[in-house]
């Protein structure tokens, strides 16, 4: 396990350095559960009275704060404690998993494929016809790329995830496990004898910009025709949904279980909440959100906060939601 | 990639030639996206503005559009856009990822297992003991079918969908990547000092009729005795949820997200929005109709619509919702 | 098939035989569709009528109902039919997927790996360095577990599942196909231009105790640090998110598409319905239930229930829906 004094810590967090410790820290922890070892957070008053009584050596400590370390403990004094914690995280972030080859000898590459220098492809893998991955691209075992698709440099594809054919992918992306990306779109015409239902053929594609996250067991379809695009650095969650020829710009959010339907287009910065749910063909323009568990039937202006089903102005929606309960207590 | 001159079209499409084109038609694409080898749709005059300005030598136009094709550009007019826009689709449908071989040397298969004629199994799949697969089946790789299931001719199998034991699979269906067909259902007691929770054996399995298309990352549990059924044709998207010994009748449609608690009854023809989410027990009769986020917890009639949560009928739902919005709006 | 006559069954179970017959028994099924070989179970009245015309030979009947079995038939009375339909499923329950071979050839496992004694490995899986499995643990073909993860003794994981890097699994636990374990939690900070969004790294793990089972396609993220948590016993669903640092007491149960967003906390004996999600940092205490598809945006006290988005006591809400119902209705 790596471990750092709290100099070396503060080389490179580079804070006003309160007290001293001998300790050597071997991680980050919450206030209340850090052991000897560890260096915790104090962001607010909150958390401040829980500092005489913590294990931890250390803290990153809120420059506004009015505290003592004590006795071989030390503070590290922080205008943004977020931030702190995050290059923390990165210092004291693990190895990733090994690979003992770079190109296990079980995985099966398309003789037409072509492998960027530096690349990884793990046990039990598949890269078909023509695939193109670019330098140092990383397939953890247990994935499939399919014909024509072309991954960028340093894009990490974790196991269990597929990636099917003619698909675009950019550079320094991350896919989690079990994702699906450019599964065929969800369309279908009546039978002519009106008594079911009939394919329509999906033929699009799926484009993914670079810096993209897309979390575990998510899902992308590949368009009807043209292409679904997501693009440059958004981050979206786990279980989320991305139907067909719908449209990401860039730096968007959609966190947990929720989904666009066909032909959705999100402007850029936009924040989809948890569970939340975007009717097919409507437009979210840049910088709006969307609230936890909404279903968006119509177009959201620019910045715009939404919420509720049908979502609308989030404070209308809290404004109602407090007057029927006013209005049902007097009854 | 394939390309057709716009009589090459219209020996398929059968529609009312206007105009004409020299341009080799490389696919479909939106009006005002469209390239000068492309073919676009016009199916109502709120399109018909943009063709003027849109690079596309041809479209699809609806019969009853006034319009005038220009120069060295075509329209084919037909009486329904969409089925004929269907239809192109499926002339332009490029070739499915290729099988070098039609049983990848690194696939497992029990030796006891029946493999039709014409199946293609791909690299690292796994097809357990008694397995019998009919003719034309298709398992991309990293596939696995467990002990004693059958699947019909012609269905395919993306990669990384897994179908446990003693399923009976239909003939001509599709599931996506990352399905899971006939896991356990959910069920416990309370274990006899009250404290906990003991498992209960789902000794069921799964039926699925034929046609029946599976939306990626969607799971359909194996039934606690007897079977979960999915009759011939439905359609179901991604990351939906069938729980144990629900039955749907044939072609009922399930959107992105929805779900069926257990025993769950569905009807033909039965529509789930999506996000919308079906209590235990209850029975959704023929025709009728969930909308998206619905929450459905009794019966609903053949033919109705329903809306909200709890769901009721759709139209007293959008009044209510009204209703609530205009009284607000007063105080 | 097994099959076992009415005096086998009732050496089981214990009950009071009532009748007899001849038939050999081969399973469970409703009353209405029960065939001469199989038994049911007669829990309450309503079902009482469907007797006399069942095809069934014998039934597991509550011992309060005045009913007689009739010729060549049997009655097994009990005073809890679901529990005795328990142990019956027991009983009847087929043998599991074969292992032909204890570890598979084609199953990759680092040569630093420890595999306990017992342990079945299927084929192309994958098993990292210095992962550890008790013993009797089973990875079905397709399964990934990564660098320095523990397993603990008779642990059953299904094909498509992936546990990732440094977690600590318990023993007698299931999870399900295609479940993601370990996943990066969801955290990102403002980019220093404040134009995009920068990963947090997520360098905690997942620990998972004894007796737990996780459904298919369900994710549980690793934590931003120290740890994500589920308690023993605990039981999820299909398609379930539990989000970073979540943690979740004693036999807790989570049904289908449920989600606990970030830094959640569940007592024990929690109950989260279908499609509930809970606001990040919120507590829900020991014997608390949320009503399916809830959103919970605040803490509950234990044993309370609560319903509705934004959820409250659950009477409250019942009333309140019915309030506007009734309300609307005079309008």
């Amino acid at each position: 396990m790596a471990s750092y004094t709290i100099s070396e810590i503060n080389n490179i967090l580079k804070a006003e350095l309160i007290g001293n410790t001998t300790q050597k820290i071997e991680g980050p922890e919450e206030i209340r559960k850090a052991s000897p070892t560890q260096i915790t957070f104090i962001g607010s008053k909150k958390y401040a009275k829980f500092w005489p009584d913590s294990e931890a050596c250390a803290a990153l400590v809120h420059t506004d704060l009015d505290l003592e370390p004590g006795e071989n403990r030390a503070f590290l004094k922080v205008k943004n404690v977020d931030l702190a914690m995050a290059k923390l995280l990165e210092l004291f972030n693990p190895p990733t998993p090994v690979f003992d080859t770079d190109i296990h000898p079980t995985a099966v590459i398309h003789e037409t494929a072509k492998i960027g220098a530096g690349c990884k492809i793990g046990a039990n893998c598949y890269v078909g016809k023509a695939v193109e991955l670019g330098s140092e691209v990383i397939l953890y075992p247990n994935v499939c790329v399919f014909d024509d698709t072309t991954i960028g440099n340093n894009t990490i594809v974790w196991s269990g995830t597929i990636i099917r054919e003619r698909c675009i992918i950019g550079s320094h992306c991350i896919f989690h496990t079990n994702v699906s990306i450019g599964a065929d779109g969800f369309g279908y015409r009546p039978s002519e004898d009106g008594k079911g239902l009939v394919k329509i053929p999906q033929i699009g594609n799926v484009i993914i910009g670079h810096y993209v996250e897309i979390g575990a067991n998510s899902c992308v379809d590949r368009a009807k025709f043209s292409s679904t695009i997501i693009g440059d650095g958004c981050k979206i969650d786990n279980l989320v949904q991305i139907a067909h020829n719908s449209i990401m710009g860039r730096s968007c959010i959609m966190a947990g279980h929720s989904g666009l339907a066909g032909s959705v287009t999100l402007g850029d910065g936009v924040v989809i909440g948890g569970s939340a749910s975007i009717k097919d063909h409507t437009t979210i323009h840049s910088g709006a959100t969307v609230g936890a568990g909404s279903g968006v039937i119509g177009d959201v202006e620019a910045g715009k906060t939404v919420l509720g089903y049908p979502a609308q102005d989030a404070r209308d929606m809290l404004k109602q939601w407090a007057a029927i309960r006013q209005f049902l207590k007097k009854k």
